[in-house]
């Protein structure tokens, strides 16, 4: 077990998961303190960083750490896909080709190359869902709505096709009506996935309507680290959801992060979808 | 076996693959009639045609047939997806709102359905892959690239993943780099599949260059009716994999149909692409 009392290490990568993180931090009067990496950590953060680093200066990371030493460093949101000018700015930070390569290739190499190294130096790593659950999904329904059984068929056709994916590195999400897939994931998102399934209702011989119980499953894979990639839904997925004709979202409980949780289900209720948390092991 | 001297009864749906199948049974010296389906077969065929039928004119159909008794029934190109002229046409052709709700869904449930109808008339169907083999990719290399190293191991990978798909109503294709995979095909069509996967490469930090050794790795699914849907690549598909960064194609040798041999090996060797034929059973 961590230490309460000491505090944890927020790293502050990109996004309004920071923010969040930090704030389930402050409900539970878990003390912390802040890196933020410069040009990711967005302007709130910004504001309640102790250190500021530059992205890919390991050195410097691990002395600011080593100094601090927190009961556990705590990465939270991307540090993919960065700007030229900080891809440029990392290149003078380090000299590993390999790190660079991935970084440029937007995957979470990178992400593994660090925590790992941070573990070597002795530091603690632990994820989101392990250190504020309260921004998970739960079991269950998570709105007012109910899946009917079109769409329960639907989430148990996903969970089965996405689970015999699961030894292959592609996308952890799918669009499934019944026992037809209608979209895999792949490297682009879920967002382009759902405009994907939209685009196909649209056809001039699409359905038109699209098919009954279309439910969008997203799920982790089976050994997925969550610390690095942690699946999440926000208002935006319940509106793409909706545009793309599904009739919910079924996400893995405990194992999804809900993005501002109340505006999240918010729109889920006012468009109509279900949002139902799942087990993550079948 | 079926007796060759009778002649084979050639429907011609929309597209270029017709043509292709009646010049292969003149090749192959067998006798054929054409019957063409108004609003879909093209106009090289059209001139062919020894009977025109309305889509979904089932008792005008099995009537011709029924005359010709031909040695078997083969069905070839697309009667999907119609134009709306069209369906309205079926509409006062068939009362069957199921046939017609899956004609407008641009599903083969239409096509499964017109094949089980013409056996229950007691006609044999045979497929395009049965009645011109030479249409088809076979075993091993077609052009003059050979894939490497990196290639083999995302073919392998493809043919894995695309394996564990098998049961699951889903694409037939899919992009994998390695053991990543970048894009699997659902309802919108290897085309679109690959449109996509030159998206990802082309992104601000996506590799700039694509992943080596990707590969379109293009298999029937298992049990797969390949008289109702068989895979087909074409020189069109070629320059869509080249542009998308494929070092070459994999296709189900003698189950997937190359459209225009010559053009798309052609265009294989001049993009420097490998075009290989794979067992489809692993």
């Amino acid at each position: 077990m961590i230490d309460p009392a000491r505090p944890l290490a927020l790293v502050a990568g990109a996004g309004h998961l920071p923010e969040l993180v930090a704030a389930s931090l402050d409900r539970a009067r878990r003390p912390f303190r802040v890196l933020a990496v410069r040009g990711f950590t967005e302007r709130a953060m910004r504001r309640r960083a102790d250190a500021v680093v530059d992205l890919l200066d390991i050195p410097g990371t691990l002395r600011i750490l080593k100094e601090w030493a927190p009961a556990a460093v705590v990465p939270a949101g991307g540090v993919t896909r960065p700007s030229p000018a900080a891809l440029l700015n990392a290149a003078h930070a380090v000299r590993n080709r390999d790190i660079l390569k991935s970084l440029a290739g937007g995957d979470d190499r990178l992400l593994r190359a660090v925590l790992s190294l941070l573990e070597e130096n002795g530091h603690r790593v632990l994820g989101v869902h392990e250190v504020a659950p309260d921004l998970l999904g739960r079991l269950g329904r998570l709105g007012r709505v109910e899946p009917d059984s079109d769409a329960t068929l639907s989430i148990a056709s996903g969970r089965a096709m996405l689970g015999a994916l699961g030894p292959f590195d592609v996308g952890q999400a799918a669009v499934v009506a019944g026992e037809r897939v209608i979209a895999v994931e792949g490297p682009e998102g879920t967002d382009r996935m759902l405009a994907r399934a939209r685009a196909l209702n649209r056809k001039p011989f699409g359905r038109g309507t699209p098919a009954k119980g279309t439910v969008l499953v997203k799920l982790p894979k089976l050994g997925q680290d969550l610390r690095i990639d942690l699946p999440a839904i926000g208002p935006r997925t319940v509106r793409r959801a909706a545009e793309a004709g599904c009739a919910g979202i079924a996400i893995g409980a405990g194992h999804t992060l809900v993005i501002d949780r109340e505006a999240t289900v918010a729109a889920a209720d006012a468009a109509g979808l279900f949002l139902i948390g799942v087990e993550v092991a079948p």
